[in-house]
């Protein structure tokens, strides 16, 4: 393909979501390049996301649209939404308040092997998620 | 959680595979921080991949494991495998040798848009993919 075919499309138009209706989107720190977690989306919470410039989700778990922040806020302005050869994984870019993930560290990604078997913290604490979201029962 | 119990199991019992067995990896350059393309593991391509310490995923569209760079040489050696909070997507951090875009680019994620609307090309071509994989018809 050219590059001519590879963008004439419009963006929308080229996100491939699944059978259920999602995407992936890997979120990255847009300064450092830290990858700091990776959320689902359907067009309407990337509709969204492109509208307010602020990260939109679809919960899976909750099943509804979940702006990244609303309870803790710990939001994600977004610079750029890049996607992938296939169409069906988003990037996005942003600048993130505080830690995006909800067990309090700065990025999700907090623990890593390197033998396969034992894992190490690898990621800095920046809230107590009692604080911010209350006790959990 | 405290961090004894968030690191006491071990790598493997903390990976959460989906209903089809697989899990998705984000992969990441180590030095720059550059997101390079996100694939999806199953069990035996994440145990080959701790072994020989090169990324191998498990391909969806030919449903079978896939050595990443076995057609193209550019393998992924890769350093540190990180996990997110719930268990449920990889973070790989690879040298990459060459492209890893099946289309030649350095990343997948060589399309970018700022408004939602138009895409540009954001990225490095690395190989013409007729060169490396032959004329596809």
């Amino acid at each position: 393909m050219g590059e001519n075919q590879e963008t004439q499309k419009s963006f929308l138009e080229t996100v491939k979501f699944d059978s259920k209706g999602l995407v992936p989107a890997i979120v990255q720190d847009h300064e450092t390049g830290k990858v700091l977690m990776m959320a689902w989306m359907n067009l309407e919470s990337l509709k969204m996301t492109i509208e307010k410039k602020k990260a939109c989700y679809w919960s899976r778990s909750r099943n509804k649209l979940w702006l990244k922040g609303e309870s803790s806020g710990n939001m994600q302005e977004v610079h750029d939404i890049l996607i992938d050869c296939d169409g069906d994984t988003l990037l996005l870019k942003v600048s993130q308040k505080g830690g995006a993930c909800h067990v309090g560290y700065h990025s999700c990604f907090y623990r890593k092997t390197v033998d396969g078997e034992s894992m190490e913290i690898c990621d800095t604490l920046m809230f107590d998620p009692e604080e911010v979201y209350g006790k959990q029962s």
